[in-house]
């Protein structure tokens, strides 16, 4: 499965915002489209929107060939999608990925753009196996039962996943008991993404709420957590979907390995801990309401980071598309 | 606030399923209906659902009176009220206080049904003062910031509430910054109910995702949690909501006090650790829907404990009408 592709002058997206239900492909032949794809989350996942800006590119310079746009209009375009979600760093890489190509022509930027699709695949699935190698080591060769947070699968990246892949990797091998499946509030990405890509892949697994995760893992109903990274420090601090280090605070208790599994460009090597990273607040109305409907008394007021940031020491290991980090004893990346 | 009551031949119960949108009262004057009322959670909180079971009673006789009933019929519609949530003690608790004075008539058992809600009413407000008096002590007599989970205001008791009163009791002194309230997933009692509460008595709170605990506590926005218990072991070791587990955990790390604070009657005894409690498990739908919406693919299957036990290792101090409790170093209840 491809969550983003290019087909004959149209960007095909997997509509996310349309799951678990639909599954509806979304066919962009406009890059206001594009923009609107990504600001109401019909794609999303730093990989797939580092995708999605490369693509974007593309399609902007597809659409000036044909109706003969200015270099300024062009520019103003690209600079609009670069903008779309201020906050997404890879949408911003991928579209300055192209930079330097897009005097090339549209043909160049197109070849461009698939490499990166292609090398996000590649690096997922390099991920997926080291990832893999790492807990049948550590486990022992059983099928093993894998807790996870929010949506790491094909549906953030192109496909395969990286976290996810971890578990699709094992499964291939024959080695994944049950996945429990973190809903992820506030908006639900393991609820509606993650459990439709399990499904999918006929993988077993359960949903929870996010406050049953440290009852799952004192239970002893879990053998690992996998999750992915927004940023990762020098030192292993690693920025992650709010609820991760919660769950990561558990599994340390019970001793259970906590594994970060993203790419290489996730380590951002200027900053030294975590404390460092910038976070993101959202919007009250994302905890207040859910799916239209208010669940709070009007005028409630919330907590509402986006992310946190998990400290090194609850970390085990951290994999990458080239290595697998173990944490502890003052390593740094 | 009474949460229940009784009025002339009737219960009148604030339908606690309208909240936070609609203050509805019902007067209910058939025991079927209480049961429906129980049924729905129009009435819950293992305080309230005690008095419930009591007052339920005395309308029983009230109405065998007016109607002449057989005393087989009485001891059926008593069997019946208690039986409506088999998992709920405090229900058959209050049912069973009534045994012995049903055989003098409605007035008796009423006035008794008024004393249960009249000592619920009066431990609630000896906790309150107890677990201000304590954290008064501990943090300092400064504006504290207090994180809850799950609803234990007045609508889980008669009035006041059990953890929620120690809010209330500190707000009354002067004491409270800001509450910091989970919602509390699945049923959403602390974006329902403890909002709800908070803002009717106009004290300042936000409202949070339960996997965003973690993160204010590690954020330094915490100065107390304070929860109830469903049930407590010799050892300490306490069944309450799930979630309550991950919060204590992370607040632990971060060696910010947690204090369980619920009446005495809610220490088991005859069970000297947690593991020895029985943990109820609830329906996929109540995870996999939302207001009714599914949210998850069709099948799902969860993970969706009703409680979780917090090994009393992560209990600073357990709260009830007689004492405080400190614990540690293997005291026993």
């Amino acid at each position: 499965m491809r969550t983003i592709s290019w087909r004959e002058g149209k960007i095909t997206l997997l509509d996310q915002t349309a799951l678990p239900h639909t599954v509806q492909e979304l066919e962009i032949v406009d890059y206001r489209d594009l923009i609107n794809a990504i600001k109401r989350l019909a794609v999303r996942g730093a990989p797939a929107l580092g995708v999605a800006g490369a693509y974007g590119v593309a399609l902007i310079l597809h659409n000036a060939a044909k109706e003969n746009w200015s270099m300024e209009r062009i520019d103003s375009a690209i600079a609009e999608l670069r903008e779309a979600r201020p906050t997404a760093v890879n949408l911003a890489w991928g579209v300055d990925q192209m930079k330097s190509i897009v005097p090339q022509g549209f043909a160049k930027v197109l070849a461009r753009a698939e490499e990166i699709a292609s090398e996000d695949a590649i690096a997922n699935r390099a991920m997926g196996k080291h990832g893999a190698d790492f807990l049948m080591n550590k486990c022992g060769e059983r099928k093993l039962r894998i807790l996870t947070h929010c949506n790491t699968g094909a549906l953030a990246t192109t496909e395969w996943g990286t976290a996810l892949g971890v578990v699709r990797e094992l499964a291939n091998r024959g080695y994944i008991e049950e996945v429990l499946a973190d809903e992820t509030r506030p908006l639900l990405q393991g609820a509606r993404l993650t459990a439709w890509e399990l499904s999918e892949a006929k993988i077993p697994y359960r949903l929870l709420p996010d406050g049953a995760a440290a009852s799952a893992l004192f239970a002893g109903l879990v053998d690992a957590v996998v999750i992915v990274a927004d940023r990762i420090t020098r030192n292993g601090d690693t920025a992650n979907k709010i609820g991760s280090l919660g769950v990561a605070v558990a599994a340390s208790q019970v001793k259970v390995p906590f594994l970060v599994v993203a790419p290489e460009s996730t380590i951002d090597r200027s900053l030294e801990t975590g404390a460092e990273i910038e976070i993101e607040f959202r919007s009250d109305a994302e905890v207040t309401h859910f799916g239209g409907v208010s669940t709070a008394p009007v005028g409630t007021r919330t907590y509402n980071p986006a992310f946190d940031v998990t400290p090194v020491r609850y970390i085990s290991a951290i994999v990458t598309e080239k290595r697998v980090y173990e944490m502890g004893n003052g390593t740094t990346l």
